[in-house]
């Protein structure tokens, strides 16, 4: 940071994760542990932001933890009541990046054929996977769901706007989900979709990059505005570099994108 | 509506508004009460929903109530002390109307001269009712506050979008709320800004056109997204007419629209 | 007029469109012939743009002619050799409503099915035709063709517009044709657009409202932003009123949207 | 080129420039001068715009010249007698990158404090160089003048976007000029503004980085839809590299960038 600043990062498992065996969230400034004040704040759906209040200089977070499913959560049924609630109103509403309200007639035309029902979000996160070119770095980050339908190509963040953008056109409430997935090549954060599915929620992929059931989540949100993993609250700050990495402790287990699976 | 439909309102007074001594929504189809079902849900900041399933038909939806303030909320105090938690986090990021990201070199060089410090949002809030042109329905349901800088012409939605995505560039934790607005001329529905003001929020009116301590809250949120009075859930509705009528006991308050004024 | 103005109209028959009978420009202000000055400047490919100075008041412009088509123009052949010129380099380059270098992805991907060759742009614009609702009024001047894609409805100059930018962005060059078009229902200005067929050009109305070979040309441009009937210079001008009608002697004849027409 | 293509290239200098001493346009594909055929097309205001067919294979084009200047061409004078024709029409219409028409309403508030008259177009240059940041390589292809204004830096070609759009929304025509730039550092090609100035036109330079009197012009347009150095016609093509270079042969004038210069 050129300036005294305060950060909120979105790094940790969310509560809902499992058990966290061990978890460290280390915060050095030019290199020393400074005692840089951490506080933990409490967001949707299981998520930790952590704020961090740091002087001029460079900052350096580390977070690392491994984290133990307590049980594969159920997937969730194929019914078609429509359960209506707060939750599900909120991710069914236009976002920054994901402007359902102005591509809902291009969403009825162009997806006109595809099945509605339970399995509604599944096709269409099917057709942006057959849709869009796959490129790391091929967009930025002003850029929104309808920028990666014309330019036709994105990364995961891109990839799952557009399915999300699509499904509230359609009327299925659909939100980001942040996540560590173990399996993505190249590895670094990752972007998923959290579609609701009759009362429960199934996560699609619309990359296919990584197989569902080994997904961490962190953060999750209308879109990406909500899900960054760091956010300048005040002063000047300048990503100088990000590393991830993640294991499994078994083989990486296989997936068809099409069973549902829900995300603990 | 053309199908059978359900619908999101958001008409009621907030919980936190005040005392309601009496309050009546009344869902009529095709002129015969038929015992609609509505639900409530919970929002955001004392936000209630409610949830109404109706047939193919002529839907009218009436509410009314009394609102007796239990008391004047005080006015947050001028601290120039960050408080940072989850409502100010969310209230600073980017949203659909609201392009903070894109906006932020454009604000930093444009407002450069405003006294950065508590009365920030105030000073924002007026720079918009200077350079702003009220027209209503002079915008349409996909503007943004790009749109409005733009065009420098809006209605109060877009005064609101406008303020409140300056505030975030310039780092003010800014957000929407829905309210009815004795005094308001044409009487409709009024969308305000309520800013962080060290550990609380004031309320701004950048159309400056009704005393803002005679606001009674509806739903708060990020911008217009989240706080529209009508939300089709499923099924096809077309809005036919829409009327607002609002009276206080006494003469209307005078506002100077500098005085920092809380909202309940 | 609210103030003195001068008026760029382009509402005359383009020199090319065949033989002018009669003709009459008749520009009177509050009622009253004045002898307001009006030259003509020549622009592109036949268009004629009346300029006209006045005072403020009520400007009335009225312009009538026979047009009788020498005649017909020969239809452009099927040839698949690429004819380079700088018209056609000018007809493929994006403009303000048609964002073809926006649009390239999604082009490249939507009409990859679309059999490339002589009859593109008439695949094209059948595709237009089948996706777009007809609606008069639906869009603003502001919109473009993305607007259009997303929204799937539009007037004639928006089905246009998508059906130019989705030419461009497959290769080939199209542009705007300002028209008068009997049999064009409710009566109004009519958008056709003009693509490149081998060594001419072919005539396509996504819309097919009106019969191709009764057409009358008035200006050609990239977009309608160089079509517009008329266009302010200085002053404060206020459109008040319009209307157009135009009649053919004989029958209104047939077109199947499908054989290739030019436009004189 | 991954496969055949053809190329419009706009590097030559414009044949009002001046006397050409010497001029040579070498091409070559994978090495080997090969004959490939190039044509020359005139377009607007000079320009020449040179067609290239090729095989698939790595490309290589190079121009040198040696531009004498006739004679300096006389300052464009100062009246406000308001020049109509046909080029001046076309330079005040909205375009690609260069929406005058969105940002009417901003204009006219943001500059009111601007005085009218002769020279305008050179306040609006100032406000210009003095409201955004000069950073090479800070835009992409697809931003608009809105773009810049929002995020308050950009590069050559958005200084003169912005510059153009702001000028046209005010009623002076302005219009984008390629050219090449002795003493611009880094050299590159360089894109400055050529604005209405009574019956002639002045050229203006928002970004003051090269002397406006050692400018020669390639090509002409409402922006930089209009003026690109290399357009593909058909093919795949990428570009692997560019290099400009230009030197004047005495020492580079002064531009203090106030008086009014004439572009040849």
């Amino acid at each position: 940071m050129a300036t005294a600043a305060v950060l909120a990062l979105q790094v940790a498992a969310a509560s809902t994760a499992g058990d966290v065996l061990d978890e460290r969230l280390a915060v050095t400034l030019d290199g020393a542990e400074k005692g840089l004040p951490v506080s933990e704040l409490a967001t949707h759906r299981g998520g930790r932001t952590h704020v961090v209040s740091t002087d001029a200089g460079r900052l350096s977070v580390s977070y690392q933890a491994s984290v133990r499913p307590e049980k594969i959560p159920t997937p969730p049924p194929a019914t078609e009541d429509v359960v209506v609630d707060a939750e599900s109103i909120a991710a069914l509403r236009q976002s920054r990046y994901c402007q359902s309200d102005a591509m809902a007639g291009f969403a009825a035309t162009e997806l006109a054929a595809l099945e509605r029902g339970p399995d509604l979000a599944r096709t269409v996160a099917a057709w942006v996977f057959e849709r869009l070119e796959y490129r790391a770095g091929s967009s930025d980050t002003l850029d929104t769901a309808v920028d990666t339908l014309l330019a036709g190509v994105g990364s995961c963040r891109d990839f799952s706007h557009l399915a999300i953008t699509l499904c509230r056109a359609l009327g299925v409430p659909a939100r980001l989900v942040a996540v560590y997935a173990p399996g993505l090549s190249p590895m670094d954060f990752h972007a998923v979709v959290e579609a609701r599915r009759g009362p429960g929620w199934e996560v699609l992929d619309p990359t296919r990059l990584a197989p569902r059931s080994s997904l961490t989540r962190i953060a999750t949100g209308r879109d990406a505005a909500a899900t960054a993993f760091a956010t300048t609250l005040s002063g000047q700050v300048e990503l100088m570099f990000s590393e991830v990495s993640t294991v499994v402790d078994d083989d990486l287990p296989a997936d068809d994108h099409f069973t549902p699976v829900s995300l603990a």
